[in-house]
């Protein structure tokens, strides 16, 4: 069968597009399914939305929050599933040079050999989920700009600080919608989380780096962990004497799988999107922010091979940065070409277009000043950018800039500090300080610092800072000297030079001079301030977007849609079905994959280097009753068009009944784009499927007491 | 729909396989069709097999050898159509800094702007096709070993010789199934060529080497050239008053295309194949020679680069040899992974043995021989890899190598000497010579001479050559110490010193002394003793292999099959279907990729650069009738089943009644191991579809004179 491609007409009318763009996109609040049962039964669901809605009872409750990700409980006695990437600190805290689990994995013997995670692991199970909008606004209402962010902020702390004040819950203040609407979450933080099962490394993570956002994928990407509480049922820190703890609800994994086409659905805990951002601020992430992301980082690794092309220990010393900014450039681009390829631009122009002109009176005057606004954030970018890299990707500068604002904060009461440079903070700031030494030359030091600096002196004189213009001069043969004469000076290369004028910040006691110091406290004064324009900005749109979110809300209301909010951390539902790819000319891609494909991948060399018990029980094909019917083989992930972000990560992806047959795990390339725009023929969520974690669990590394405990046959 | 994948237990179960293995394969001489009519009328051909029997009448004799590659006939007035790659030379010639033609793309305007070929540039018509087996074999039978390959040898040029007597033809012996059969090829030489329409480098190149080998493809790669002879209507050197040839037949390219599954077949000159080679060299290409080789380059690329990392001079110098190593280290994995994929050698070694099993007596006893001489050269395998590297990977060992091999050929009379060191060939040496400055550097040289040399010395002593052990010693210091001094004191790398002795050598003086010369020379006596030694292991196999095919010829009957000879430069035909590409788990390919996919690939730099007149003719959709009408677009290349290799570029693919549908370029990457094993699971060829080209010269760079001059529609 030819696979047939959308004629050139199609991919050449951006507004064709416009009819189908929301197939299937939404990342839904629990609350707004009842809302949406018709077109989740014409998807294939067969439950009642209405059973969805509440995220503090079953089925929902038995999805959490787990470390950066999501996870759910599959029984009663605290069993939690999420992704092996997920839980990798766990993993990787209880392997020793003499046990290396990482390598091998882990099948606890037992509870009590379950294995405790690093302290700082949580688990978070949302008890609470209430709108307070009028609480948080009722000071902010009337006010502007800085005004309106410090109410904001005032009133979200106090809600946050009464919420927390019974214990053992941690809380926070939803903003959804863009200020039109805030929720209080409350969430009980189970802080004894042990591990149970994990697969080895070369499962887990089979393909690795070279594999990330690919598809055909072929990963087991599933770890097994529990929680649990004091023998008194309350959150605890890890005891020998803790009880597993019993969740509100568990899902039920599936004996069955799915078939293309048939109907899917996933919760958990998206970090951030911006689908509901303006049409201008489309056009400058595509115009203007992305380009200059990838055009900063071009040059910051050209830099950096540069000091590094005739000195080895550079290399050494600068070799995870690099790594790091070619994947931040890598991602750039891909988010650049993802947003090229779906025109989004456009199509949001179009849409935003049409929304405005059946806008009147009061809001489309708020959203005319929310656009001013915008604007003017919009013509910083580019300087912020340069700003904030000058800190992040330093370590002399960055320490400077820490430690005076360091002695700034200081001089605070601790809850007035900034976050961040607060006591609780402090062993993360020396901790900082001190990893200097392994990241650091001066000739590399001074390149980057060169090119994100030199970049900055050809700004517009609108978008520069005096301060820096005086610390750095104007033209490059000044910033070289600058920084020749810093950098040659400074005592700040040496870490004691550091640590003893961390301790003077720290305890508010003046810092011996140093020549960087010296540089750097003008500059801190002026973010300060920048720091400042800013909130007054953020409250601006705090007063401003609600406008342009009830213009959209009645615009879509008018096509027969619903809004969800862009995401924000809180728990969301996305429905949709197994799904094929087709994201280049001739090119079709399966939405399941099969163990065959393990073995093709196989060279024996990491990332690609089955395990021999895996390739063995390959070769035997005994999947005990794990085999995909029509494939007649062992499945092991695939595709949906379920709508994901960062976030995503392990959550429980369920069948129409409600059932858990996959776990997310990844996106493909294509959809890196889809966190500003979600285009239905590339966005797909890559799962693992849970017939590979039964076969895995019950014939090549089995575990029949936890099938057992999960409510599965053991083979 | 999602893609079908074969269970594991059909990937696992190589013997499963055997059973389908021959679907499709085969090179058949034209002569065998009349035989082949069920299998190809099953496949869908409407016509008579026999009308495609002869060589040398219509419709075949259209089909001709062009430059490297193929090419056929297309219109009454010598219009023919070949590829892009195949006429590079060709466009190359014509083009200047005023008017680069490759880049721009060349459209005659009239017969008269027409422009001539370099004056090396053939086309051949195969007038002749005569069996001449007893002949060639009349003195061979009844001796052995050298004796039987000087024989052969002989008759050979002899006849050769008797056919060029008439003039204006070029002809050949070839040996059709390893000396079983010999076939006297008599083709008429046209040297008048010209070209007439060439596209622009980026569509008849798009993708260049970064899409080399790659499906999905998006080449417009054709061309269409004029052959040309004197007034008299024969063959003639380029001169104005020449007059367009008039070929026996040309072909009538086809006003439609081809969907997935029509019958397709292909007509060209396919260069070398191995296919019927025994299972023991399958098993030693596999096991040793590809392993070796992958081996030996990576040393290679791995010295070069050690070479280079400090000096960019040396970088500069070896930077077209370092991509052709790698080139080469890529083909020899990718052929050693395809044969490892496809269980090449399980599969021949299961059908040469059921094969053996029913042969007896005289052949039996012979193909023991043949086995016990292949057994010999295979143990000589590595050393003559080595050997032959330390001359075609070096400069000043080569040109050492060269001049006293010349030296040695000019004491002959010029007809006795070896080809490559006659009159004719002086210039070629000469070339070689004073090429060497430009890619030389002694420490890099030095380097390369120490991987090969030190491999060498590690062979096992019936490998070693008592010469080469002599100059080199047999421990890695002293290869080290001669290396030094021989390096230090040649004066080969001055061009001068090498020319001076060069015109020595080749006028059969005595050469100046030098101490590389003095390393060369027992090296050279010793590589003609090894060459007597390889002719003599040539001429038994000529003699014993003929058995080996008579106890195939049998098998196969058996099967109900016939065997094609393997490929060997001569006019071979293949027949099959359009089919698409499953190569790995998940991954499917349509066998049909349309315009969509240039837009796709585009980025502005070269190789996807695609003309503004292309892309904006895409935009405009205007196909002229070109559309595919269940793609609904316009078809750019598309994918058969057909047995294709080197040689077979420019092949006409022709449609089930005869018509030009597809112009053959390239191959899948999957099959880069099908000149040893054809796998109808991943053996595919690539094409131009016609109605591309017919678009191309339609609308987007019109050439309407030349469309109605080959029969079709003009916009």
């Amino acid at each position: 069968m030819p696979v047939r491609r959308p004629a050139v007409a199609a991919l050449a009318a951006g507004l064709l597009l416009s009819a189908i763009a929301h197939a299937d996109e939404g990342m839904w609040m629990p609350t707004q399914l009842p809302e949406l049962a018709k077109p989740m039964r014409a998807v294939g669901f067969r439950g009642d939305p209405r059973a969805l809605a509440d995220v503090t009872a079953p089925p929902l409750s038995a999805v959490v929050k787990v470390g950066g990700g999501t996870g759910a409980f599959v029984s009663g006695e605290g069993l939690l599933l999420t992704n092996h990437h997920v839980a990798y600190g766990v993993i990787q805290y209880n392997s020793t040079p003499g046990r290396d689990i990482i390598e091998g994995g882990f099948i606890a013997e037992g509870r009590g050999d379950e294995r405790p995670s690093n302290p700082d692991f949580r688990v978070l199970v949302t008890i609470g989920f209430d709108k307070v909008t009028d609480e948080v606004l009722e000071h902010a209402r009337g006010t502007t700009g800085r005004a309106y962010f410090d109410a904001v902020d005032a009133a979200s702390k106090r809600i946050v600080a009464e919420c927390e004040q019974a214990g053992n819950v941690r809380c926070s203040v939803a903003n959804m919608y863009y200020g039109t609407d805030f929720y209080r979450i409350t969430q009980l933080e189970l802080r004894d989380v042990r591990l149970v099962y994990a697969p080895p490394r070369a499962i887990g993570n089979y393909g690795d780096e070279i594999d990330n956002f690919m598809w055909p994928r072929h990963s087991g990407d599933f770890t097994l962990l529990r929680a649990y509480v004091g023998r008194d049922g309350k959150p605890a820190d890890y005891s020998a004497d803790n009880v597993p703890y019993q969740p509100p609800a568990h899902l039920q994994v599936a004996r069955e799988g799915l078939q293309a086409g048939d109907y899917a659905m996933l919760a958990g805990y998206p970090g951030t999107t911006f689908r509901h951002r303006t049409a201008a601020e489309f056009a400058h992430q595509v115009q203007a922010t992305l380009p200059q992301r990838v055009s900063v980082f071009d040059a910051l690794i050209d830099a950096l091979e540069a000091a590094g092309s005739a000195d080895a220990d550079v290399r050494t010393r600068y070799a995870s940065q690099l790594q790091s900014l070619k994947n931040n450039r890598k991602r750039a681009a891909g988010e650049l070409e993802g947003l090229q390829r779906s025109r989004a631009v456009d199509q949001r122009s179009a849409d935003e277009a049409a929304m405005l002109a059946r806008t009147t009176g009061d809001d489309l005057a708020t959203i005319t000043q929310l656009q001013a606004i915008l604007a003017d954030a919009a013509g910083q970018g580019e300087r912020d950018l340069l700003l904030g890299l000058v800190a992040s990707q330093t370590q002399l500068m960055r320490s400077a800039l820490l430690l005076e604002r360091l002695r700034i904060e200081s001089a605070k009461p601790d809850e007035m500090r900034e976050s961040g440079y607060q006591q609780r903070d402090q062993a993360l700031l020396e901790g900082v300080l001190k990893q200097v030494q392994r990241r650091y030359a001066p000739q590399a030091e001074k390149a980057l610092l060169t090119v994100l600096l030199g970049r900055y002196q050809q700004l517009p004189d609108a978008q520069r800072v005096p301060a820096f213009d005086a610390a750095f001069g104007r033209t490059p043969e000044a910033l070289e000297r600058v920084l020749d004469r810093v950098y040659a000076a400074t005592s700040l290369g040496e870490e004691p030079a550091r640590l003893s004028r961390f301790a003077a910040a720290r305890d508010g006691r003046p810092m011996a001079d140093d020549p960087l110091l010296a540089l750097a406290a003008p500059l801190v004064a002026a973010q300060l301030e920048l720091e400042d324009a800013r909130k007054t900005r953020d409250g601006e749109q705090l007063r401003l977007r609600p406008a342009y979110m009830h213009a959209l809300f009645d615009w879509r209301a008018s096509q027969g849609r619903a809004v969800y909010p862009d995401a924000n951390g809180t728990l969301r539902i996305s429905y949709g079905r197994v799904e094929a790819l087709s994201p280049r000319d001739a090119v079709a891609f399966s939405p399941v994959t099969t163990v065959a494909g393990i073995v093709e991948k196989h060279t024996g060399q990491a990332p690609f280097d089955a395990p021999a018990p895996l390739l063995e029980a390959i070769a035997a094909e005994d999947f005990a009753g794990n085999a995909d019917p029509a494939l007649r083989t062992q499945p092991v992930n695939f595709l949906t068009n379920l709508d994901t972000t960062g976030g995503n990560s392990g959550s429980p992806v369920l069948d129409a009944r409600g059932q858990v047959v996959g776990l997310n795990f990844d996106s493909n390339w294509e959809s890196v784009s889809a966190s500003w725009w979600f285009d239905p023929r590339t966005k797909r969520a890559i799962h693992v499927d849970m017939r590979y974690m039964r076969w895995l669990m019950g014939k090549v590394y089995p575990a029949p007491a936890l099938l057992e405990e999960m409510g599965l046959p053991t083979p």
